[in-house]
């Protein structure tokens, strides 16, 4: 790795902002292997100038629901709404995942049921609200579920509108059985997963990925709305749609 | 629906390339409730001027595997090298899927390790082969399953190559428990289905994210190479992956 | 229904405990259709003599995690240990679950790490703590997924040690798209998915054959233990499993 | 290993019968690394004295379908009217499958398609007539997926009327990305796996599980039938379901 050849002319990215969420169970300053993932991939996009702000879900008092505003609906306390706010400024979000049982972890859930909430808002074209946006996701555990939890979460993004670019998912996990997850350090010094050459390609097409359909449904001034405007629809407006009288 | 507004300037999409696959269970000529949602999507596609190819896996005699062509490893017959030739010079992939227990038709799962079988290949820039198309899906049944079984085949998708839009899938169910299937005609005549204002929005929802996605990839002249060249990665290039030394 | 037919011999269940946890996102007071269908099953085995305890868990404070007291790890409060008490105490688990975007609830995963936590406890055969307990589940939500949240709560409990018996999970969808959800009054005076026999059916086969399996294997004094003592296999003991030298 | 300690008291089963399925996409004689994990449990439940059969589906002509025999549907061919007698003469089920894109495979998916197509069958209580059986799966892939494609697994098997006992799954898999499989000869000699102490155990916790559940079934007659049976159902039964009307 030390001598890896780099590609010329890396595109300068500096226009865009990335939101990464990470959906550990476990509450700051804990280590988060999910996080050390997701470290990687927001080096890469930094270093092609991408903005990233990041959140850990569990050190904010997010409150479960499926309203944009859970203190509107009875709770004390919704860090949602704030985080909410960098989410629709972000062109990217990815989020991170720990696995447990074979699926996302719970915290995971909540953020995807928040995301849901907002299905209902829409952008200046009638959009769903995360249309013209890029969306993917990092997973770890320690022996099982990547797939599993990549899939679940990213049909979440698409289906709320954000775009899926190809190989929108990355992560670590050992053999089957207990084992070392990602991050931790062996008794050699060296740490779990880092020489997964397999991670680090996929963690670095994630985050390119990522970039470019960003930024190219930037330069497109997002999705066209010919065809997928819920406000024109609403109005009555049928796109082609084949009359079914006549089908 | 008769009185439909239409929005002006629907957008020409003459040299754009679809292929449907439908991986119902039923031979020809029998009924297939997913082929007659998959023609709501392909007829607006058409109207849109973009040049579709559809097929029946099933009437084909696509062997089981995951190699491009399993006559070389043993089958006496395999239609899949024909078939995937039109999946390869097409801009848009559709796949549709019954639902059998929850889960996504066998057919559909056959279809997918075909499909697979490719993942090796790359093109002109070094990409995975799909790298630049866009996917979608369709599945009917009687009851329950769209999301699942879309979350599954889309995952599929996007895992080869595939660029996945908003709203990449449609589809149709009804109430829990046994009940007619889309497209089912009814004793007054209608046909069940037909009237869901719902499975009417997504379908057309899904033909055009599809027909724009790959439009802007076309133009784009597919998705940039830096940083997901497969081929570039193993001649050793690094597109900036931190060096897990330094970490 | 008022004129249904009843069998003679109903079985006395009065030994038994259940236990059920609803994970709706809604605090009480607000309706749970969940706890609608949920309420369903818990007549049946109430009737059958069963002891049944229930739980909202949203309305108590369950910390994250996967320990089996959080207060052991940070967090000021967890209700856990107590619900966790009668949990153990209980000869049957019935899950109830809304389905958000297709999945279960992150209420819903939250007690299946949190039941998860307990994995490394064991009984005095040196079992897993929920080995002899029967599981089951139900799902609702307004109109897909009873299925796919089925197989992956049914599942996890199938993993940490319970027995389930033949169609253990019962539930209501409506059609495809927005709609009311299970008991929600209609214009009418009825409530939606009363009339659903489909639903009324799987509810009560669940409630029986949840009962049946808990009498089973509570009559058997719980599953034999040659051949699953976690505690006997950490002691060296293969029970048959063949020698991989020799293979 | 070879200094194992045995327990004592090893039960004997020999009036139990099993039948395995194994869904890998290779037509014999080609090794199949599913069949090698599935040879372990077979030998452990042999070894307890079970009469065991096997198959490898793709070695049959299996036709696709959702009936119990398909040359009556128009297909020329259809070995499975056959294997399905073994299937119904047998107290335990195990299908074993690879995993394909974190996915069962196609014809594991055929098979489950093949064995719903007998769930409007009922046995002499009028209960589904896989009632009083008890099903299990085992799963190998070179990185991951096992929990996902045993959770539909198994949930299909539950679906129509196997019980499943605790852990019913057994499975390998390596570290994530491309790598040798299950029983693959390593340069040393040694076979990929075979050394996993957490697949021995489960294979072993599963064939025992397996063993203890089809036996408690056997000597209570299978499952009662108060609750339960479609035909009593069907026929106005309704065995204590609430009446919605006084709800």
């Amino acid at each position: 790795m030390t001598d890896a050849k780099e590609a010329p002319n890396a595109p300068d990215y500096s226009g865009l902002k990335a939101v990464f969420i990470n959906c550990t169970l476990k509450p700051s300053p804990s280590f988060s292997h999910t996080e050390c993932l997701m470290d990687v991939v927001q080096k890469i996009m930094e270093d092609a100038g991408v903005t990233v702000q990041s959140y850990r879900s569990v050190d904010h008092a997010i409150a479960p629901g499926v309203y944009p505003d859970m203190t509107k609906e009875g709770f004390d306390e919704d860090a949602w709404p704030d985080i909410s706010k960098t989410v629709m400024a972000s062109d990217i979000l990815v989020i991170g995942t720990p696995i447990w049982l074979g699926e996302v972890s719970s915290e995971c859930r909540k953020i995807i049921e928040r995301l849901y909430a907002h299905s209902g808002e829409t952008n200046d074209k009638g959009q769903y609200i995360f249309y013209g946006k890029a969306g993917g996701c990092i997973v770890t555990g320690n022996e099982d579920g990547v797939k599993h939890c990549a899939m679940s979460t990213l049909y979440s993004l698409s289906h709320i509108g954000y775009t899926i670019p190809p190989q929108a998912d990355a992560g670590w996990i050992g053999e089957i059985g207990p084992g070392p997850s990602y991050g931790d350090k062996q008794d050699d010094g060296s740490r779990v997963g880092f020489d997964s050459e397999f991670t680090q390609r996929n963690a670095t097409f994630l985050a390119w990925n990522l970039m470019h359909m960003a930024n190219l449904l930037n330069q497109a001034g997002g999705i066209p709305e010919y065809g997928n405007s819920r406000d024109a629809w609403d109005d009555g407006v049928r796109y082609n749609h084949p009359n079914p009288e006549y089908r």
